[in-house]
C-alpha cells in the first residue's frame, strides 16, 4: 500500500472505516461515497443461495436504474440463510447509511457483507456505527487503505490496484480493491471488489466494460473451486474528471475498458496470491482446443483438481496429474496429440512423456509463479485461468474458520 | 484381515503375489486365476486418457466374448501415457502369463496397473517374476492376502469383503478386494476392485449385476473429485459352486445382486474410510430435490466443497459451507425450504439458521462417521453419497507422492 498516493484517487469519491465488533478485531465496516451522482454497474454470484445484502442490492440496482451513491461493507458476518430478518438487517443499513449522507435515497446504497453464513447479525453494532462512518468519511489515500482493510477476512493483506486513461485530453483514473482468498471460483467467488473511477459514463456502457472485463480476470481465477452467497464486483463511476461521456464502442470506450481490465487483472490475480494457504501463483494456458469453452473447461478442471494443486505445493513435476484431469473435464481430444510444460519445460509430447531434468523441474517449480502449458492440438480454442497451489496451510486456515 | 479364513474363498480360484521391484519396497505384483472358464464382467475409467492396460484389458474382454482366465495386475506404475510401448508391455504381460499357464489365449487374461503416470515400464522386472508367480499361486486365505498388498500404492491398509449367499440349496461365494485412497470420484477413479465368485452365471447377467451394484456403491465415493486413467472394476464368476446358473431378473439374480452389492459397498466405504488422510467418514443423504439425478449432482457438490471437507476436519459445524456448496451445484430448488443436519442435529430450517447447541456439535462432529442430510422440499430426488475430510495430511501424501 506504499506506494497509493493522493494522485491516485478518481475525483468526487471519500472513504471511511470503522470498529464496529462483528469481527473479533480490526476494521469491519467500511463506507465508499460518490460525492456526486454516480453511475454503477454490479456483478452478482451465481450461486442459488444469495445473502440478504445481494438480494437488497439487487433490488435497489434495479429501482435506481444504476445511479447510485455509494457502498457500505461489513465484514465478520455474511448476513446469510438469516432469513426474513437478514433482508430487514440489510435494508435497514441502507436506510440508516442514506440517511446520515442527507440528500439520497435509500435504493442509492449498495450494501455488502462477507464473513460466516448462518449466524445472526448482531445489528445494532452495524447501525449505531454509521454516523461515525458517515461523518469521518475522506478523500484521501489513508481512507482509501482503511476501507481496504475493513473488507478483509482471511486476507493475509490488502488488496488494491490502480489505472488512468487519457478521453480527450482529460486524465480519467480507476480506483480498485478487492477482498478474498478462500471459496474463490469464476462466476464470482467468496470475493468483494469494488471500482470507483470519474470517467463519466452510463450504466449501461459501463455495465458491458465491467462484464467485459470481468471475464477475462475475476472469472478465470479459481482457489477451491467454492463459490460463495455473497460476492459482488461493483463499479461506480461519477464523471468528476471533468472529461466527456464514453460512448458505448468508440475509441475512448476501448481505452477506459483497457485501464478496466487491467485493474480487474490486477485485483484477480492478487487474490489468488493470496489464496488460503498458498505460496504460489499457477497460470494455466490449454491452446488446440475445439472451441474457446472446450479449453475453459479443461483449464478449470486442471485449476482446481487437488492432485495438480498438492503436487505444486511439492514442487513435484507430476505432469501426469495434469494430463488425468484434462482427461476427465468432460471434453473430447485426442490424448495421442497432447502437448504439456510445466515452468517451461516439456514434459510430455504426443501424449507420452518426454525425457527431462527432475532436478531442474524440481528447482523451477520452487518459484513464486507457475506457468503449465497444455496444447491438445485438435483446434483453435484458447483459455487462461489462474489458480494457486493446495497447502496443509489452506486446511488448517479452513479447519479453524469460525473457533 | 484377521477374520478371513479359508471357508470365504470361492471355489476354482487361486491367488499369489511378488515383489518385481516396481515399489520401492514390498509387493508390487498379484495374479488372480480362475482354475476352470470363467465369465468376466468390467467397468472401467472414464477418463479419456485411458492407460494402456485398460485399452489392452477391453480388447481382451471384447475378443474372449467375457470369458476369461485370470487377471494380472501390477502396483508403483500406471503405465499410463507411455505411448505404442506400454500397450506393448501390457499385451507382453497377458502374453507371458497365459504362455506360463499353459493353456489358456492370452486375450483371457485380464491386465491392470496402477501407480505413477508418464514413466516407462521397466518391462523386464514383470516378465521375469511372471513364471514364479503362476507357479507359486493357491486356494488359499494367505495367498489372497498377499494379493490385496500387491496391489496397494497410498493405501494404508489391505481392503476386501466376503458374501455368500444360497442358490437352490447351494453355497455360492463372493470375495472381493480393492486398493484406492486418492484420485477417488464416481466413475471409477484411482481404484482397482476384483471379485471372485463361484456362482454361475453368463457375462451378460454378470455384467449388468455388476453395473447395478456399483451404480449404488463405486460410483456413489469420491475422495478428492478426481478419477485416473487406470481404474478397472473387474468381476469374474467361474461355476465351481456346482449351484444352478443364474438367470436374468430370477429370484437367484435378485439374491446375487443382494450379495455382490454388499461386496461392493464394504470395499466402497473402505476405500472411502482410507481417503489419503481421512480421519471421518461422510455420509450425505440429499432428499427432496426434483429428481434423483438433481439430488445427486448437489451431494456430489457438497462431497467435493474444500471446505465443506476442511471444515469436517477441524469438528466444525459449518452448516453453512453445505447450503453454499449445494448453491452451486447447478441444481434449481427453493433456498427458504432448506433443511440441513450435521451428525443428528437439525441446524438449518426453511432456509434459515436454528439455535443448537455448540459443544455437543463439535464432540459428535469428533467421531469416526457423520451423517450429512439435506432436505430441499421440493420433490421426490433422493441420493446418498460418502465421501471423507479433508486434512493436512491429505496435502502432505500428494505433494510428495513422486518423491
Amino acid at each position: 500500500m506504499d506506494s497509493l498516493s493522493e494522485t491516485h484517487l478518481p475525483r468526487g469519491f471519500t472513504f471511511s472505516a470503522a470498529t464496529c465488533g462483528l469481527k473479533k478485531s480490526g476494521l469491519d465496516l467500511g463506507l465508499l461515497v460518490s460525492e456526486v451522482p454516480s453511475a454503477a454497474a454490479c456483478l452478482f454470484t451465481t450461486n442459488r443461495v444469495k445473502a440478504a445484502p445481494v438480494l437488497v442490492s439487487q433490488m435497489h440496482l434495479r429501482k435506481s436504474r444504476g445511479r447510485m451513491r455509494g457502498i457500505i461493507v461489513n465484514s465478520g458476518n455474511a448476513n446469510c440463510a438469516t432469513g426474513t430478518e437478514g433482508i430487514a438487517i440489510a435494508a435497514t443499513t441502507a436506510l440508516k447509511t442514506s440517511w446520515e449522507l442527507g440528500r439520497y435515497h435509500p435504493s442509492q446504497i449498495l450494501v455488502c457483507s462477507t464473513g460466516v453464513i448462518g449466524v445472526p447479525v448482531p445489528a445494532q453494532k452495524i447501525t449505531k456505527a454509521i454516523p461515525g462512518l458517515v461523518r469521518t468519511r475522506r478523500a484521501s489515500a489513508d481512507a482509501f487503505e482503511q476501507f481496504t482493510r475493513a473488507i478483509m477476512t482471511t486476507d493475509t493483506r490488502p488488496k488494491w490496484a490502480s489505472a488512468s486513461c487519457a478521453i480527450a485530453g482529460k486524465r480519467v483514473r480507476l480506483l480498485g480493491c478487492a477482498k478474498g482468498a478462500g471459496m474463490i471460483h469464476p462466476q464470482m467467488a467468496t470475493m468483494l471488489a469494488f471500482i470507483a473511477t470519474d470517467v463519466a459514463v452510463s450504466p449501461n456502457v459501463l455495465r458491458r466494460a465491467l462484464r467485459e472485463a470481468a471475464a477475462k480476470t475475476f472469472h478465470a481465477i479459481t482457489v477451491d473451486g467454492d463459490t460463495s452467497t455473497n460476492d459482488t464486483l461493483a463499479a461506480l463511476a461519477n464523471g468528476a474528471s471533468g472529461a466527456r461521456e464514453i460512448r458505448n464502442g468508440s475509441n475512448d470506450y476501448r481505452k477506459f475498458a483497457a485501464a478496466l481490465e487491467r485493474v480487474c487483472r490486477s485485483l484477480a490475480l492478487q487474490i489468488v496470491q493470496d489464496g488460503e494457504g498458498a505460496k504460489r501463483l499457477v497460470e494455466i494456458i490449454v491452446r488446440g482446443a475445439a472451441s474457446d469453452r472446450a479449453a475453459e473447461r479443461i483449464a478449470l478442471t486442471i485449476a482446481n483438481s487437488p492432485l495438480v494443486k498438492t503436487a505444486i505445493s511439492g514442487a513435484d513435476p507430476n505432469w501426469g496429474r495434469i494430463l488425468a484431469a484434462a482427461g476427465r473435464a468432460g471434453v473430447s481430444f485426442n490424448p495421442e496429440r497432447v502437448e504439456i510444460s510445466m515452468a517451461g519445460m516439456c514434459m510430455c509430447s504426443k501424449g507420452s512423456a518426454l525425457p527431462f531434468n527432475e532436478n531442474v523441474a524440481h528447482r523451477r517449480l520452487l518459484g513464486k509463479q507457475i506457468p503449465i502449458s497444455l496444447d491438445l492440438h485438435s483446434g483453435k480454442g484458447l483459455a487462461r485461468v489462474w489458480t494457486c497451489d493446495l497447502t496443509e496451510d489452506y486446511v488448517r486456515i479452513n479447519a479453524s474458520y469460525r473457533s
